[in-house]
């Protein structure tokens, strides 16, 4: 199932993605949804972002490939930082380019978790019944910032600006990370393709392990890190990622 | 006016300190809340922590005293991180120690701006037309964890355990932070005592730059960073943090 979140005339449904419509569902998204029957052509909406998490936590140094090239040691535990809701930002949405003095801005294209049911303390094995499903995301980054002051790195305020927490189109519930790739395109040309397989800590283990420190809420998102081929991107942009059996999430930069 | 959230007999209240006793409102704390007339005794509640943040922001080196004991340059800008949802914690709450292999925890008593209208790109001038009021917090962290990976600092793990972003009792909405000191108190003995008139970035210049990088919505909260006197907890302990004309904010550690 494909579960998306779509605005009508200023009115918040959620529901199922079905061809070209939205199958409208009530209730929680994270309880017992029920269908009400009706079915509105997507042409008519405007995407939101498939949930609203509480927080959305994204991994650093999680790819293989990644840490060779850069030089990195893989990591002992999970690193990660978080992405703060204002930057949370949908499929179709337009994301403003920061001031100039900022500096330029990465794309990440990555795969998103999404937890259903809470998590505290669990094990790899119990996370199957913690994650409700996948999405693509890009993690926008402000390069030029996080390393401008020498005595600390500004993760939070890099990650952070209005739209820069990019996820959807969908979360797809039925999905398996050992066989996909994501695929990154900016203007239409190919920039990342890597397989999730070069994880370090899969998606199981991350929800295990971070549910250690903190605990996990429905509509929390993990970022589950990116790998190579990160690149700047111009103003007036139009950036994809693409996950294989969730969907392709597309957004104008700048 | 002091404004707390209180739980009684499994329902949530909000309104106004009046001595021991809560006067209810209903409605929206950053609406126009309407008094109901009711009045309860604080003895017969649970304290809630004083409004919902969607973020916690909290500053680092935002005192003079601090950078210069520990030789840090004062900063060109806000240094800031984030405390996650699963981290915020009431007045008298007890906060559990995170397990063994995480290392001790230290308190931080800071000052705690609310945020109550939404703010982007503001000025510092305008700033006072954006703050609600202002709290007591404890910035909790497990500070051996912080820097446990030589490659990335763990800011948001060891920030963001359970329990270890207190606020509260109360916001008050008249406050002067230029004559006000924060007193930290363990075990009753005076650990922290510094005034908040030493602080690089005061609440108004916090609130405009903050706002150039993130929209700040109603009920956000900034942490304006803790002065001289951090030390660890041991478990069992009672810390308060104090604030003139705010109040004080006590949780047992461990």
């Amino acid at each position: 199932m494909k579960w998306m979140r779509a605005r009508l005339n200023g009115q918040e449904l959620f529901g199922t993605l079905d061809g070209d419509a939205l199958l409208v569902f009530e209730g929680e998204l994270f309880g017992e949804p029920r269908p009400t029957g009706q079915r509105l052509p997507l042409a008519d909406l405007q995407w939101l972002t498939p949930c609203r998490p509480g927080k959305m936590l994204a991994l650093w140094n999680n790819f293989r490939a990644a840490a060779e090239k850069n030089g990195w040691a893989v990591p002992a535990e999970p690193l990660y930082f978080v992405k703060t809701p204002n930057s949370y930002a949908a499929h179709g949405q337009a994301i403003a380019a920061p001031p100039p003095e900022v500096g330029r801005v990465a794309y990440e294209g990555e795969l998103a978790v999404v937890i259903g049911r809470q998590a505290r303390g669990i094990t790899a094995e119990q996370a199957r019944d913690h994650i409700f499903g996948y999405a693509c995301a890009n993690d926008l980054t402000a390069i030029e910032l996080l390393n401008r002051d020498p005595a600390f790195p500004q993760w939070t305020r890099a990650k952070g600006f209005d739209g820069f927490g990019v996820f959807g189109p969908v979360i797809e519930t039925d999905f398996d990370a050992a066989t996909a790739s994501v695929r990154t395109t900016v203007g239409g040309r190919e920039r990342q393709n890597y397989p999730l397989a070069d994880m370090i800590f899969p998606p199981h283990e991350l929800v295990a392990r971070l549910s250690q420190d903190m605990t996990l809420e429905p509509g929390d998102v993990i970022l589950c890190g990116t790998s190579l081929g990160v690149l700047p991107m111009k103003p007036g942009t139009e950036v994809a990622v693409e996950i294989d059996g969730i969907g392709r999430l597309v957004n104008t930069f700048g």
